[in-house]
């Protein structure tokens, strides 16, 4: 096939190649946004939220006497074909585009059509057959299909993202139970502080990990509340009074998911709430992420001027110019991840501000951040435990030196001395270089038998409680 | 009283000024901290917290054996003064501090040891007889005190915030009633699209508000997890295994909250995940709050080159140099605090991202942030609600003749001549000036009957529906 | 040519596929960062910028007596074939990458050194004769070269964005001039002010612009500040004092730009100010172009319930719902493009705050956030222009009756009748409908001679002073 | 005096306080805006900014034959009481404001204006006699002397912050050659890299400083530009022609600046680039700031578990539960200054962005914001040279060991035995703790008499170099 044919909208005509399955719509759309030169393809769970929103509306329309049933068969198999992974490659509109999604949708409707003449033995274009609009976008408005494909494209991205954070979490609990005996200090403010074990330092990540999906969860529920129905500005419009409630039943068996007809569709269609928050949440995360992996860069410092605490594997050489140095590299580009999806964050933020009136015409930026921050989010998880916390080693004896010599050790002796008497011990033990034991033994401060007792690393660390979380998370 | 009174601590001794409550380590951290100017006396319930946990701790200790009545009673009376409004002057260190809050604790712990002597009959600084930190601190540590303080302040301030959004709220759930057959037309990307009523538009607002009071109930569940009891790092070291959980049920009978123990001490200690996600919400209100000021900003420009839709009421002369000008003052202060709260919540995430290992040094920023969000918000929301939205009126008639010429109100009349027809009408009417309606009777497109039937408001905008909505959502 | 290579490093071996141009750090690298798909060989000023160093840098060495002339040549040769734009398709270690670009500068030594060694009739692989490393990179560090690179790409991406915001300034321009006689109402708080001209408005948006160009100019400079010969930590261990003169001059010979090497390359290797400074930059500009955009959005508002001042060019259909709605789609898009970049801002000042002591490990975020910023930017303001500004036209009718019946006009009596006798007036035409003009007539409270002159276009507007500016800018 | 007077406005009457020396405008403004608390006197310097502006224009006025010279000398008396400290308490209105500073003008234009009738011999209130608007207002409008006092404010706030800036970086520059000689391991991405010296680390910072001065001083240029004259939205009307220019000469010799009038007045009565510009420099200045102290703070860890490379002096106790425990308080509380810079960056960002058409309405926030940003920096950089750089001690011995037993000098050797050859040193020192030199003199890699001269500090580090620039930077 080749040459093209002629299709024409409000402001004329234009030739589209006869091979493609968009319409005029879509390339009128693709001239005015030549931006990223990524297209929405890069999306598949958006292409596959479309078609699947298409095929519950055809099948309503179907079922309301709207659609005759040749029409909705062919729409439907279009649908599927989709959804199968066929024809993403004609999606061609730019990530960032303006209209408020119009675009999409247009693409969306014009793909299906095209590909749903086919089923029906027509010709590419042959819209009196079957229109791209008033039968494919049948009942709908831009303004409540896309939103709609966002939040389930959205939906499949968190969920792939809570899988991944699965994997990171379950990494750092078995480093947990692996160095569930390492005793070492902890620090505050990078001070030297008391003793604790390096398992329970690296169960708080496993735990961090843990809240952060559950508010991921509680963010879907937002995210499940759909607009569709509410066509142009959530009134309903030009549709049908029963099509909301029945395209959602319709959706929910196609895609499996628990979705819900907001109860007022006029606030559902104009708001981004739902996207401020789950962007929010990522955020949340990122900052988490961030902050482990700051932590894991610190004790991994060295080799023999730095903490030196534990080990990352080796994944690359570090220098092109200092030979042997080896480099935190994998929690490096999860730092950098995290940076990014702070940032996507503030673009969310920036573009939810924007909304006018019944509409926020700057969805697209918003699903195009909140796709990119999903997507580096779980390629992030999946990196960091596969090149880096798996193969975590601990320089146990360097971090049992380091308690024993302490002087936060003192600590533990509080109520035994009194804080005054404590610090004149420490401040001697840091003077002299001597250790806090060595000089409460001296001077007979403490009886010996509570010196051993209350320096046991059960009593230093309490062991026992972070255990029995570890042994209830896994039972989840 | 006068003079001074000498005290001292690791680095030498300092005169205190005889009448004051607070001593050595308070003072020194004024001279350290001459930031802002601002003491945290300006936070009434963070001192509040403080002495409500320094009372619980008291009482935790003399159950286990390890405080004697007397001094007990002296604590927790000096805290019962104090939580009665007493000696909040005597809170000067600055909002913005270094040492993760220990010269907050540290401030309270003077002061209520020093009124607390004051209750055994003894001077100020008598620290033998009871001491700021072997007493008052038993048991604790900054960096359990410090945190649990600002939860439970935090909670009292999310409270005392989701009133004011219920005010808010309520103001605008009247004008929806008020406006409730105020025929207008709705707008999408700035464009004339299709009737609704303006009754709608301010339910929609109401709605908003309403969700995010629901995420602010959610926020506040991760807010009540406290870790006092965790000492340094939250292993508890130096203090006793039973002090967590007594301690958690003394603070919830004083404050009378639903305040819960950590499970992970740890990872509770050193973790400001809780913080980012209030910061988030607020965030996320501010932005909502935002848009619907630029709203009624946009619906009430003019008075006759705008859209003239509704009339905020007049609070102030507008102009020193325009005569007769009035502007949408409120809601432009309220933007204002918008655009402070989004950026107090990126303060807020470099502060919490900045953490490292056991602890986050950086709390008082985000407690200054967070508290600044959730009082200036408080003032945005009554204000609002006082000084613009009860007042505001519509302009009826103007609205009115705006649906009657639009030409958005062919999109009713999709389903019966199609998108093209439809395009057509459209086209014409706004290159001649003419009506839709009128070109479509002349050209017979649509029975009379038809179009008679789709025009009522009803159907137009399905009043029906959000006014079951606003029903429910009164019944709450 | 088929199968592999062996290569190996300091973690072992690996097969590296026969044809490629890359080696076993690139190799590593590839694995180690799956994280956005997209590879650094989408940014073909790094590239190229990559090669002109290891040229310069080989030409300094031969100068200097450390590179034989065989190799020196083939180093050359390889460069050259890279800079016309061969071999990018070998750059192929993600965007988004840890390791401070060591595995950026890896892949261009790697490259250059195989394609090197065709030119010397070489097997790739055969680093014995020619290597990456010892030939390739000699007498440099990633945290020189790397830096130095992203400085040259920046410079670049920056100048073809100046160029495109002449464009879009000149469309403003032109604008200006067609409405230069334009009478309107100006607009403060949104509400009616006093007269103005819609050229005047025009000549507003482009002299934001110049002035963006202009800040854009002064960050060039800082960004031409290099550290090369600096190696690994700015202080030219490894390197020959000479070398950090010397290659810069070769380097501007290559480049053509007016690179200086910065005085203390201590402080050049770890900063990055200068990132941040042009990020600020181009978030100050993204700012300026979306309250243009915000302007242009609001001035086309309608067609009959909004402003109605200006009419975009339509350039596509507006909604799958509403017939014959035209959008604003070409500033959304800008509007879009500049939260992205606000958004990226964050994420540049967030990765240069993580540098840590004598680097900062995230400079590849750095680059990747510029690098999107500047060329969306580029894209904005091309289309921005071309797909809407040259397009505008004015509804000037309108626009003239908005001022003759507006209240604001009797702010030019001020100095004429007092701002009390003027505010009563405004009152009245408020509540009465008529104008204000009429009034002061009824009562004769000023000469009508004196009202006419004030009256006049000239004196409302100063319509003479901006046409200087004008004149004088298209002369800069 | 007690009682009340009546004023009046365009909305009725109101009851003044007899003693107040604001009026009307200002009581309706403290009962619209009741959100912070603080006043706008806590900025003096926008206090005075605002009766230089007054003052300036009084003297204008008259000179252009518009105001009698009774009621230009007591206006000019009551602007110098105003700018000699008096009254300031009589600014009464939130820092956080509607209204585009209309409220601060007025509270200006009347507490002038009734301190002039004191000077007149006549009562507060008597506004026939001299009037807030016609009079102390005359040729201006709140849209040109807002804007012009905040740029006067601001130049004074960053000429404050150069002042500190300076104070820190000689603090710098003091211990750059305090400890010029001591030698210790530079760091790339947290592992140990190459030799340098701590004064050269020093000397880093500040230069670093030295750049942001350099930045914040072609900030000011943009600052001074002046729309004074433009009056409502830049044309200047209701204003003598005149005006501008002449308005300007007298502001420069009452304010000793060097203030220019903007050559379009129109954009620079809209646009808040140089806010937007300023502020990013200061967002700039905080991440450097961040980043140097982060840098102290991991150089001070320890003291016995950390790099323990240098030792901030003591300011406070570090715990109330850990005896003799030091922390970083004060590097501490200059990050969370910086972390506030970096979020009221962004709220300037979203302010500026919010602007629409001839005015920016939310320039009070900026104003607040920028203000807090400059006097928070300046407390910073004081308080950190005063309470910690100066004191800063060196561990050098153990600084000087680390060098020795440092992997990292097998750098130097890589241009006389290739980067392979080093590679399989340093793994060797790594497996088996020994040193690299050692080992290179065991297998005799080098000639001695090379090995001595590479190892030498002059060559290690390149220590003149730097000397240089503080030689040079000292001479500025």
């Amino acid at each position: 096939m080749s040459g093209t044919r002629t299709e024409h909208d409000l402001l004329g005509t234009l030739e589209i190649p006869a091979e493609a399955y968009y319409g005029i719509h879509t390339l009128r759309a693709v001239g005015n946004f030549p931006i990223t030169g990524r297209t929405i393809s890069s999306y598949p769970e958006l292409i596959n939220a479309l078609a699947a929103i298409k095929q519950a509306a055809a099948l309503t329309n179907h079922d309301l006497g709207l659609l005759d049933e040749r029409r909705k068969d062919a729409i439907v198999a279009a649908c599927e074909d989709i959804r199968a992974g066929a024809l993403h490659d004609q999606f061609v509109v730019d990530v960032i585009q303006g209209g408020a999604g119009t675009s999409t949708n247009m693409n969306a409707n014009e793909v299906i059509a095209n590909r749903a003449l086919e089923h029906l033995g027509r010709e590419r274009g042959e819209y009196t057959a079957l229109h791209p609009i008033d039968h494919v976008n049948m009942g709908q408005s831009t303004n409540d299909v896309y939103p709609t494909a966002l939040r389930i494209a959205t939906i499949h991205g968190v969920n792939t993202l809570c899988g991944a954070m699965g994997v990171l979490r379950s990494g750092f609990e078995a480093k947990a139970v692996a160095f569930h005996d390492v005793l070492k200090m902890g620090r505050t403010q990078l001070q030297d502080a008391v003793p604790m074990t390096l398992g329970q330092e690296f169960t708080t990540y496993a735990i961090m990990i843990e809240e952060d999906q559950k508010r991921l969860a509680e963010a879907i529920l937002l995210i499940s509340e759909i607009n569709l129905g509410g066509t142009a500005i959530g009134t309903g419009i030009a549709g049908h009074p029963e099509f909301p409630e029945r395209v959602c039943t319709h959706l929910n068996r196609i895609t499996r998911l628990g979705l819900l007809t907001a109860s007022d569709l006029i606030e559902a269609t104009q708001d981004c709430g739902a996207f401020v928050q789950l962007s929010g949440v990522l955020k949340r995360f990122a900052v988490k992420l961030s902050k482990i992996c700051n932590d894991l860069r610190l004790l991994s410092s060295g080799p023999r001027a730095g903490f030196n605490e534990i080990n990352l594997p080796p994944v690359q050489s570090g220098s092109s110019i200092m030979p042997g140095k080896i480099n935190p590299v994998i929690p490096e580009v999860v730092n950098q991840v995290a940076f990014e999806v702070i940032g996507n964050d503030l673009t969310v933020t920036m573009a939810a501000e924007g909304g006018q009136l019944q509409l926020n015409a700057f969805e697209p930026i918003i699903a195009h951040s909140l796709f990119k921050s999903l997507t580096h989010l779980v390629a992030a998880c999946l990196t960091l435990e596969e090149k880096c916390i798996r193969g975590i080693t601990a320089n146990t004896a360097h971090l049992h030196a380091m308690v024993t010599h302490s002087i936060g050790l003192v600590t533990v002796l509080n109520p035994y001395i009194g804080y005054e008497t404590a610090t004149e011990i420490a401040l001697e033990a840091h003077r002299t270089g001597r250790g806090v034991i060595e000089l409460v033994r001296e001077r007979k401060l403490v009886p010996e038998a509570v010196l051993e007792s209350v320096l046991s690393p059960e009593t230093l660390c309490r062991i026992h409680g972070s255990d029995q979380h570890l042994e209830r998370s896994h039972m989840d």
